[in-house]
């Protein structure tokens, strides 16, 4: 069973915040700052140029791409680290759409986050003939596959609501119908259980800087499942992801396997705090995760629903329909999650009226629970709104 | 006049190197380590998700760009700072094909770097519709500019040779003939006096690793003349670059001006770098640095055709027509390299027998040319290799 009292202190936690949009960025782990200083000072500072094969950095991306592989469910040697989420994005699907020619419909749903929409509108106008994308309501997603999907765009886990989407029984609808299966786990790696492999996914991307704590800006990953390997076609075929990069000849020729989805020269920096975040998760096993997880999402719900009327659940109320987040709506969303914040809860606020809490087993615990509702409830209560004094910030303690 | 004493006190340099591979990977600059500390603990360590807005994270690349702009010519508000090079190659490319939307041809030369070609091949391959990649012998470039060519794609300083274009003139070949120009500023940026303004360049991409100095896989940066800004439609469409990001908006509209050219989340940990390297640029004009430069390729060249004659030079003799390398070809050069490494005077190999030489003034000096120069004919010296004696790798002092 996993010890999360000691994962716990893995991270820097400031002192009076209970740390609830740990969904939007991860808190720092203690040792990335030693880390960081050893790479800058032995690697790059002493070994310059030679790094690149003295300190590994050119096998970073796959190496660190297998240690991400283990919490998705996902076999090593087919994910790989790089740029950002929204690329990769890119890269999957067009990759999917080049093995699925003959088909020109991609769907997605209104629960995706908008990037992954805006990045599909932008491939899909660049490539015309016909290509479309087409958006239905999330729980409309399993009816819309048809004949005419190429690929399926969705994201598991819902950015506002936690909704979490079926990955299993939605890529077999897929696969029924020809199509296949791309998953964005940017609100699932490190936060559920998710198993790419055993749901036969054909094509996974997700980031690091939330779950994962890899730090503002860290490198996303893609998957491919290892039949797609040696066929899918890198349209942002960079240098990186050619066979022989350093043969420097003038024609693309693929990398074997997930190599190929390399693009440019690896942000090495990043990679190496993502490195020293996920030290964070060796031994731990991601059911344990997922229990804890659904133990403080609902000991936050019964609690808040307990505590604070006015406020309405906007998450499945089903834990197995949820990721790892919890969001609620309130008329005056905004001002009452700045509210918090000033008192040291942070969660965030989603337009129009949802204000947003995620559940990171690894560094919070039912007594963070406990002390947010407490103050959620503190800040809705007319009473106090209604008491000059109260708004005089009292300093969190 | 730039004081480059001063500068190269910037710079951590290992005792006993001398690194004339500066082209390749910048050294680490002594202020990084600390300012990349501050950022940990301050910003994401206590501000967490507040950091992108207190510590200016969300703006970073906008800030960092419009340093980065002052050395290459541009006006502020111009360049922003993200993703790779060879990913802003392919925004580049799109935008600009984007903006001449009757033409089919990309023009580019056998001297540009391979990825610049494997990013045009993987877009033209994704584009179909005729599009089509010609590659021209470099010297070629000129005349091969006809009223077919939408774009031309070419690096102004070549990875090999250092041989440079005419940015100037060649840009104004492309306007004549109804064509727009890109220029991959690789080896350019902060290697030469770069006026994208005064060549009324079109587009403009770069990497900030090699002469900025901003560590391995720092960011890249891109380029866009005020004159296409507000009608470049950008193709990698992420949400960093919508106009309203926080709207979450389903449909993607272009945000104003460059900014549309940003597409994930910025790296926020590798822009801290970067901007800490950029200190080091603070007041230095970059006439000064192109002199200097030019002062240490020809007195590196001078010394090395008088003391060693098995060396061929493999790049313009006119130092008008090189940037800030100078290759030497021998038959054995990737021996000799890796001799010369033994002995701290660290270049690199390119195939098939090219050694490389980068000049970089801010931390580079006359006493490192000359010292370069000795020991490499020491290195060719027959007898010496002939001596097993020299091959007991001896200690550089």
């Amino acid at each position: 069973m996993t010890d999360f009292s000691a994962t716990r202190a893995v991270f820097h936690l400031p002192q009076g915040v209970v740390y609830l949009d740990g969904n939007s960025l991860g808190p720092l782990p203690v040792a990335a700052g030693e880390r960081l200083a050893r790479m800058l000072a032995e690697e790059w500072g002493n070994e310059l140029i030679r790094g690149w094969n003295s300190a590994g950095w050119y096998v970073q991306p796959r190496k660190v791409g297998d240690r991400v592989a283990k919490l998705i469910g996902a076999a090593p040697g087919t994910v790989v680290m790089g740029d950002t989420l929204s690329i990769k994005v890119y890269q999957a699907l067009s990759a999917a759409l080049g093995l699925n020619p003959e088909r020109r419909v991609v769907l997605s749903d209104s629960g995706n986050f908008p990037s992954d929409l805006y990045v599909a509108q932008g491939l899909l106008a660049a490539l015309g003939r016909g290509y479309e994308l087409k958006v239905v309501e999330p729980e409309a997603m399993e009816d819309a596959i048809d004949g005419s999907v190429a690929a399926t765009l969705i994201t598991e886990v819902d950015y506002r609501t936690g909704r979490r989407h079926d990955m299993k029984r939605i890529t077999a609808a897929a696969h029924a119908a020809g199509a296949l299966a791309i998953w964005d786990l940017a609100h699932s790696a490190g936060a559920v259980d998710v198993d790419l492999t055993g749901a036969d996914a054909d094509f996974a991307v997700g980031c690091t800087y939330k779950y994962l704590n890899g730090g503002p800006g860290a490198p996303a990953f893609i998957y491919v499942a290892p039949r797609h390997a040696e066929r899918a076609r890198p349209s942002l075929s960079g240098w990186m992801g050619h066979e022989a990069p350093f043969a420097f000849d003038l024609d693309y020729r693929p990398a074997p396997g997930i190599e190929r989805m390399r693009v440019g020269t690896p942000p090495v920096i990043a990679l190496t705090v993502l490195d020293a975040a996920l030290d964070a998760w060796e031994g731990i096993d991601m059911r344990d995760v997922r229990a804890r997880s659904i133990e403080l999402s609902e000991r936050f719900i019964a609690g808040v629903e307990a505590a604070c009327p006015g406020l309405e659940l906007g998450s499945p109320r089903d834990p197995a329909r949820r990721g790892s987040q919890v969001s609620f709506r309130h008329p005056h969303a905004y001002a009452v999650m700045q509210a918090l914040i000033d008192r040291g809860v942070i969660g965030d606020f989603r337009a129009p009226d949802s204000m947003r809490f995620g559940f990171t087993p690894l560094y919070i615990g039912p007594s963070d629970i406990d002390r947010a509702v407490a103050i959620l409830a503190e800040v809705l209560d007319k009473r106090l709104w209604d008491n000059p004094d109260y708004h005089r910030k009292a300093a969190v303690t």
